[in-house]
């Protein structure tokens, strides 16, 4: 897919693996991928000024999501420190696209690159908060997005 | 703690342990034991006809938990089959409190008793759905928990 | 994508929704379909005499998820009723994909149509369980799987 | 319960609310609280140079909770940051008990002290990773609880 949005910057949130992550395979819960990347979407949401808990309350209306695509390249274990990045490639006027990416930090290789977990691309939706019918994306929030 | 109610009937509900379930320590992680305990106070009361979304449409109200005690005393694997207790002890104005307990189906020894996993105090309250604040749980409600 | 089996069977489990499973937006958070598809899998491969947790411990081996793709149609709210479907629709050495999707039983009206609240198509390979290290499937399972 | 360590010092862990933390009844769901209890211990541990994953590897053996007590009192939302403490009360040969909180972090208010959400006591015992038989704390870990 092209990214229709030039030079988008990816921004990056650092977290940790717990237990609660975990599955008796070992290795992070796959299911798991989906949090870690909305955990970096919320706080690249934040970092543009969007708090959805605010916006729900001023707006009535709230981002859900309504396509996942990932891919699992290689596993998390307990204690690993994630970057997980969030870099948007489509912007619509109810919709938008992000691809998404789980990185493993390496604590003692820090000029090597990290390695690949887990990618993905979310597309997520402007709603209502009560009938969950589409709705045009405000301005005032289009116009932070597109910074 | 002494029973306050005589003779109470102890609801049984069978699950399944899924990977969903379990961590990286190859056994049910913790904190999944009140979801457990969750799914079969929820079906207990829809054995009384109390279906919680429908009363939370039409009374504006719901149950929050609001004490939690639980021992572990085994731990459960993935695929194992758990049958999951609720018995009230304790029913007040507004809250109860009720007895609970995972135990581990035996496929293979039907005539031995069930293993004890874990077992749990949990005291549910009744608030509105918005402030939280406590209320009176309502007289049709009372009659049924008390049938 | 053309099914690649030829009249496959569609395997149906039932689930219900509870407290755990929905979020702040009032209903079923979108991670959670993956449990739910999961939890039919895994019923999927017990109705062919395939369990996971003896498998891996004869075997030494595991199914784990490597591609995920999820499309959201209509929410889930608490209470709800839901039957998840699995269906493979390609089999290879060392890996298979089902299609599943997630549907609304409607308990007035039976003779309706279900409706489609979620699909996705699934990907999992056959692995080592420690190393992760993709292998052959084993042909007693290959069998099971194809009968 | 009287304090059976002297002077113990109160480990701190800010975290954020997401969705995957929050149920229908728009505020934190109640078992997640374990969750974030646990992020603090595993913290606090991380912060004597205690690594969980190293030491199963190295050792063999895990440390498992085997009693929670919880009491909510207020909820969090969606977006809340809080501060989860952590305080070891009681330390034996083979286990160790801590009293956490969850506390609200008050951005516009930092001289208001912080509200307390929930606050509970959580027993953690070491064990053996595979048979989970109880095993005395090694001294070197002892030593550094005990600094």
């Amino acid at each position: 897919m092209a990214d229709q949005v030039k030079a988008p910057p990816t921004f990056q949130w650092d977290l940790r693996v717990y237990w609660e992550d975990t599955d008796a395979g070992g290795i992070v819960f796959y299911a798991n991928y989906l949090k870690f990347f909305e955990r970096s979407r919320t706080e690249w949401l934040r970092s543009l000024g969007i708090q959805q808990q605010n916006l729900k309350d001023s707006s009535g209306c709230m981002f859900v999501v309504t396509d996942t695509t990932l891919r699992y390249h290689r596993p998390a274990r307990l204690d690993d420190e994630l970057v997980v990045t969030a870099r948007m490639v489509e912007m619509g006027r109810a919709s938008m696209t992000l691809k998404q990416q789980a990185l493993l930090k390496s604590e003692h290789l820090q000029d090597q690159p990290a390695t690949l977990l887990c990618e993905g691309t979310i597309r997520i939706a402007w709603v209502h908060g009560t009938s969950l019918q589409p709705r045009r994306i405000p301005v005032s929030i289009l116009d932070r997005l597109k910074n």
